[in-house]
């Protein structure tokens, strides 16, 4: 089994993929072949056509908001469902070789997203450094240990604490991201296929267009999750792409496809939706199990079902004069 | 077959139950024997014992408004089916024995209800006449007919047109009702059994409770109506009995209970209110077939429901670890 | 100072009236004459005309419901303002002349609306009476009163225990009603004029007409309050009189219009309703004082008020080329 | 005056600065200095510290979304105002020195948010050229114009017809988008101060917090639009950077804030939404002129308001004793 991950290795995105094997079972495990890819778009190309198994993909940070090119793609197809989630804590260390102070550093590289994060710590420590791009923090810890010690000299790399201590670098200072407590939320996704038992503690991930003729239709597709006692755990618009004010919504919901009030929305969005994409019900990685209201409870929903059995039951097979 | 209405013959109800007939096949009608009461109460005591087959009462008067002592009736049990719905357009005549002049009126019998819709034109033409209560404008009818020609002398009643032919009265003046155009709609109500086929232009007619703990229950029964694109054509507030602020509320919707948009409607009630009667699926005596919009037509909902049990069949057996 | 009610003395609306006179202060009280009225409409005429200052009259009772000739006076014009509530409870007496036994009765008058909140008792403990139609509690009690012994023998009145008392009769058996607990509300209504200030425990009346071109517009209306955090604690459905399915709304809500919340219903109220009649805020009965949440407190308003106010301050007098 | 831009010269929004100053009057345009930055953020902190007075910047675009630095320097501060915005259509040409053919290329150079939607033309025409990353479009045109013409052998620039034309370069291909007609969106921001008079035809943009101890708050506050017939044009969901699952939203909403149904709406979102920050009402730049329903229209709400105000004007000053 091959699970792509986009890499290279001890990128964040590695170590979800690290803290997802973890929970599974070793005979999965052992059997698991880590993948990296330089783009989601890619790995899901190469999904789809069957060359690798599973995915695993950041969906959304709590300081950058969610991420474009995998919400892209989950937008774009049906066919790949989402079996489990992954957060993982992001902080930064500032690494370089051994032997190198602080006082020194003339260039610091990394990936711009993670600039972004540290550049309140740089300009206060480090003003006159300039600073380099890399395509993901890993791999700026892994060109500065592949340089020689004359290059490597006056250089650092903002990377995971995972990446540093993998490349042998030595850790300047930690913790120096801008926010505190920052966290990337991933999905792992297959192709479409099994969609994983319901556990209680479940969330069900969604893409919906709304229907254009109507003002008000955002409103509306809320009313429906409203209506049913089903909370929504995140929103994103993203433009479909035609024209300007046109958005499709990525959502998270909790709950199950087999928990009554979850099909009982979906139902209601696949009557006014022009598209609604299912991606899938999971596990939800923090376990939380919120017990729905009595009308929202499973046996409510049957109930309901079972008197309007009932009652269709008894209508008269044609039209009379009574 | 006996059916049961408000009597004495020539009542507005009679009226109704007759108009009920001509629509029915003759082959019914021979056999249907008509049976008048006093009180919807009695005649509905009857019908669940089996005495009678069926009972119309009048529901509701666009002056008057809803009828009390039928509303309480029918949200009583739930045991009782309404089949039909017959309108009766109210008009009412001054109706005297033969060789009476307006001038000569001394006494004005009819029911209360009557002498409420037309006393504008007893101020107005017999200011001076004093106004007898009768327990119908039909007994008001018989029982001037009734009388010697020295006891009607003076005497005049204020009757449908039919109860002054069939008793042989003289119309000294017709059209007298404040209010042109009243109209009186009837229900016929059978024991709970058999529901009428969808013709496609149907009505449904409830009685539910609101949940008492918590504020904007009746805006939330409204919304289920609202999502499913069903419009009420009647709603009418009851006191349940216990203490003041505590309703319960009949309601006639359009649609009948095999329209996918009324038995989803319906199941979100059972689920969110504490009491749900239905009270029966028939046709609307004005034929009127409203087009749902396409996201609430049958086919809508038969394909959402198509799509979740795909989906919900894609789900794996019990928990594993992806 | 005339104040207006419906007679004759001892009524359950005189009860009501002596109740509002009790928390009124003497000053007041000493100088008000009590007026009986045999209908609502009669004492509206003269109350409209400036023949009595005020006059009270049942809105509605727990087990009987709205009382329809006091909503449609209060529906029809919008020149008078109700002022205060009064809550009676009901309860009935069987009463007759001394020395008159049970087992001797062979009539029993009352009102109609009295006799359907005892029938159960009757057809229980006196099967064979005949029941006789009195135009209220209070006649049938003078009346008995006013017989002599002789045509007083084996007849009985049911009426409230003021009206026993204060015709000198005997209880033969009280608290005979078949609903334990039956509550009547009244309101003191005055010409349109002056508005209670608010206490903090207020109450407000209205009658909205539905705007006929929407479905739905029950439910838009409905919101207007919900949008506001403004409870319901009476709605009662009354035709408008032309056709049927045209609906006038009598509406109680919590709260006084110098309540910002009810204040901006009422704007809402206004903006989307063919008519709305403001009847009057004034002090609930019960004291009840619901504290509003945070963002719907007066000071919430007012601060959103003075937000926009500074921001269209701002707004440039005419247009320009930025 | 002097307006910043990103720079630098002949980027799409130094494009978008100049469709802005065609519409201003000459004796505006004549006074003002075009200044490039390299960041929104930059330019922002310079605007705030008053060294320029007037920014443009891209806030959405129809293929890659919200723009998250606009929209996070927006929802940042209440400091700054829109006061205009512009639509700027984004093709590209894929420029040349010359005398390059197209088979010679060996290294092509942009933007990444170019490259991104340029793709599928590199893949299906330049298969093997290597793509080389620039800070912006009209930076990989200006650089290669820069080279000598040894160093300029074999290469390209994906840049705006209008950097082509401006650092001298040949059009080898054009329209190589692979979404035809996309477009971007610009604001032009001063400081705070002046909104720009109504239009008629204007737009309102904000930046809300929802509550975060409710469910269902989205739902909520589209409700406070909808209730004011007030459409949104576009909603751009943002993590608030303290944890997953807290958004800000950005919206734009049709209308101006002296259109009383603006204003209404943003009164009800002051009080429900711990945040709200109003960036400016503007004209849209597509002059559409939508009509309000009658029950939104300003004389609407203004009648509504004096009527209240007629009746708060009866509230008597203190309670008493009715």
């Amino acid at each position: 089994m091959r699970y792509g991950y986009l890499g290279p290795e001890t990128t964040f995105t590695h170590q979800a993929l690290l803290q997802a094997l973890e929970v599974m079972p070793r005979e999965i495990t052992e059997q698991v072949e880590q993948v990296p890819f330089s783009a989601v778009a890619t790995a899901t190309t190469d999904l789809l056509a069957g060359d690798i198994d599973a995915l695993i993909a950041p969906i959304e940070n709590s300081v950058e908001g969610g991420v474009s090119g995998t919400l892209d793609v989950l937008a774009a197809t049906d066919s790949i469902t989402i079996v489990a989630e992954q957060i993982v804590q992001v902080t930064f260390v500032l690494a370089a070789r051994e032997d190198t102070a602080l006082k020194d550093l003339e260039v610091v590289s990394s990936h711009p997203h993670a600039q972004a994060q540290v550049q309140g710590w740089l300009r206060g420590n480090l003003p006159d450094a300039h600073v380099a791009a890399a395509s993901s923090t890993a791999a700026a810890a892994r060109d500065l240990a592949a340089l020689s010690p004359e290059q490597a000299h006056g250089r650092a790399a903002v990377c995971s604490p995972l990446a540093a201590k993998h490349f042998g670098l030595t850790v300047l200072a930690e913790q120096i991201e801008d926010t505190e407590g920052a966290q990337t939320r991933f999905v792992l996704v297959t192709r479409e296929g099994r969609i994983p038992a319901r556990t209680g503690a479940d969330k069900t991930t969604l893409v919906v267009h709304l229907p254009h003729n109507r003002s008000g239709a955002l409103l509306e597709t809320l009313e429906m999750f409203s209506a049913n006692g089903v909370n929504l755990s995140r929103i994103e618009s993203r433009p479909i792409g035609d024209f300007l004010g046109r958005y499709s919504f990525s959502l998270d919901v909790e709950g199950h496809i087999e928990d009554r009030r979850v099909a009982a929305s979906l139902r209601a969005l696949h009557r006014i939706c022009p598209v609604v994409h299912y991606l899938g019900s999971y596990p939800r990685i923090d376990g939380a199990h919120p017990e729905p209201r009595e009308e929202f409870a499973d046996e409510t929903y049957d109930e309901a079902h079972r008197w309007i059995e009932k009652l269709t039951g008894m209508v008269a097979p044609e039209p009379d004069r009574a």
